[in-house]
């Protein structure tokens, strides 16, 4: 097995830059394929323009990525360097994720339950969609769009002549055309998601189901572990385990899903390492940051055990007054390096507490006085 | 006051390579001065040589370091820049725990306890020195020495030609010609150490004190926080405060102490961070590089409970097999990017763990294997 001194990582933002800490510790470097200026993970290692790839690849043993969107064709690519460590996560996990069609597609056929849903390609389809799921649904681009974008809830019949003409585009036009799809709405009490990393020997481990909450349609917050759902890690440890399995996956997949009334609903997996995993870098004996770069480089991986109770919150926008932000005890601080705009990422906090109900008390506080 | 945006830091070692991982988690930079190359900070921010010194200081807003053996004067010069933030800690700081007899007359000065000591500066005074204080005693410089090194136990009379003859150079020879110091022996239980922060506005906050354990005049391993001698934190905390007050100090000092039968004398005292701090990474909720970042840029000081306790293990002159090291659970492994040599630090690992008992017994145990 060749040995890895430097990783290559596709994508230079804030995940980059916390997988670029947990590697630096270990002994290991990473280099990044990024083209925005500036970005986060330079801080922490060379950056390549996507112009540069041919140095990026000189300059790593093995690759990862922290982009889910990165092109399918360049992990494939890179996978079949005979003289490097490989490319984990493998191209078909990646495939899988960018396309929602293809990714509940797989969850059905492993057995892991869904909500209801529908390829529309036409006016007519969306209509037929609406007949068979019932209203609302939910209408989604398949491919593309993130933290809310490209989605259009469709409450009422009058409704689906609007979110044809928001999303209709999408299916021949734009960077990625593709069908849309539509999903049965479902009452669900919580958003969980269950974090796991896979060695390339095939071990798992499992991080506990975490809650998030979000604002606008971006992750606000996560509370871990997520409280009275114990009965439900094994049922989400079977999930994990079936998709990592079937994508003979290597590092950290995410898997996010609704409490029902009848258990868990899969809503998505992000083939990386993910906002919902923060609090690990301090709430778990081994972060979901080291765990991936440890699968990724072949070692064995870490105790995914909680440290203490945690709650992560996200600073979006703007950056909070730090003299007051760090004044309250056990908030655990980590600024991006990235300016400020609206609904941007730009750092998070994660407080740590022996009861949660103290660690989220806390973290509240500190939202609202900065 | 001046905004902080990067911390200049006199050294590159690895002390300055964790203070920079702690600062740019708060999202700030820093530069660095060292003459070494391939420093472990290199991987963390800009580093100058001596000779670009006026370079070091136009890329920085504020200076600290991470090398004790600083001169002095360049210490002053910093502190005197006008438009800078200061130097931290002060010069004064630098110049008395650069020499041993200055330290011991300062403690004194404070009422915080020493062993007998006498200022050596010809053969006849170590005579003296011998019948004074009765034998054993530690003959040391009284200048530079570090690891054990520059020291001479001498037991009987016999010895005293052989010590003089190693060390008597010193007194007008060498790099910094200084008397030697004549130390009395004790007999002690232990070796501890508390290391504290003070901020611009004179709060101080303090680590419990831990226990230190060395092997051939080099840290082996602490313990945090140290086991039986928690009525002997408050005597440590009075000691660290005087020190701290007297030489207006900012940031974090470290001072060793022995315990005895008559409680806590004091050894010597380190202007910095320190390796019996490490622990402080994972251990604390606050670990001494934050706090001595935090102090340094003018912020609040965080919280220095213990997280869990924790013991640390220095790895020294040769790596451990990572595939052995890494299988151990609750292992945080640091690696400093520093090549092998009998008697160098290059690494330590932290383990934490609910009771101390079976942390040490992990910890021993990851050190047999590897």
């Amino acid at each position: 097995m060749k040995t890895i001194h430097t990783i290559g990582i596709l994508g230079g933002g804030q995940l980059g830059m916390m997988l670029a800490q947990a590697a630096l510790k270990l002994g290991l470097r990473c280099v990044f394929l990024e083209d925005a200026p500036n970005a986060p993970a330079s801080l922490y290692g060379q950056v390549y323009t996507t112009s540069e790839l041919d140095d990026f690849i000189k300059a790593s043993d093995v690759f990862t990525l922290e982009f889910e969107n990165t092109p399918v064709a360049t992990a494939e690519r890179l996978a079949n360097l005979d003289d490097k460590g490989g490319m984990f996560p493998p191209a078909k996990a990646l495939s899988v994720a960018q396309d929602r069609l293809a990714e509940k597609a797989l969850f059905n056929e492993l057995g892991v339950t869904t909500v209801p849903y529908q390829a529309v390609n036409t006016l007519d389809e969306l209509h037929n969609a609406c007949d068979t799921l019932g209203l609302p649904l939910v209408l989604k681009t398949s491919r593309g769009g993130y933290d809310g974008k490209g989605q259009f809830v469709i409450k009422t019949t009058d409704d689906i002549a609007q979110a044809w003409a928001e999303l209709g585009g999408a299916i021949t036009g734009g960077a990625m055309p593709a069908p849309l799809i539509a999903e049965g709405f479902i009452n669900f009490s919580r958003e969980v998601s269950i974090i796991a990393v896979r060695s390339q020997s095939g071990n798992i481990r499992y991080y506990p189901l975490v809650e998030n909450h979000h604002q606008n349609g971006i992750l606000a917050k996560t509370i871990a572990p997520a409280q009275g759902v114990e009965n439900l890690n094994q049922s989400a440890q079977e999930s994990i385990a079936k998709i990592l399995e079937n994508l003979n996956y290597v590092g950290v997949l995410t898997l996010e899903l609704f409490v029902t009334d009848n258990g868990l609903i899969a809503n998505e997996i992000a083939p990386r390492v993910h906002n919902s995993g923060h609090w690990s870098i301090e709430g778990a004996n081994c972060s979901q940051f080291e765990n991936h770069i440890r699968a990724v480089a072949g070692l064995p991986l870490g105790d995914t055990s909680i440290v203490k109770p945690s709650v992560m919150l996200n600073i979006i926008g703007k950056y909070p007054d730090e003299n007051q932000l760090l004044s309250i005890g056990g908030a655990h601080y980590h600024h991006y390096h990235k300016s400020e705009r609206d609904g941007r990422k730009i750092g998070h906090i994660t407080v740590m507490a022996d009861d949660l109900a103290t660690a989220v008390a806390s973290a509240q506080q500190t939202l609202n006085n900065c």
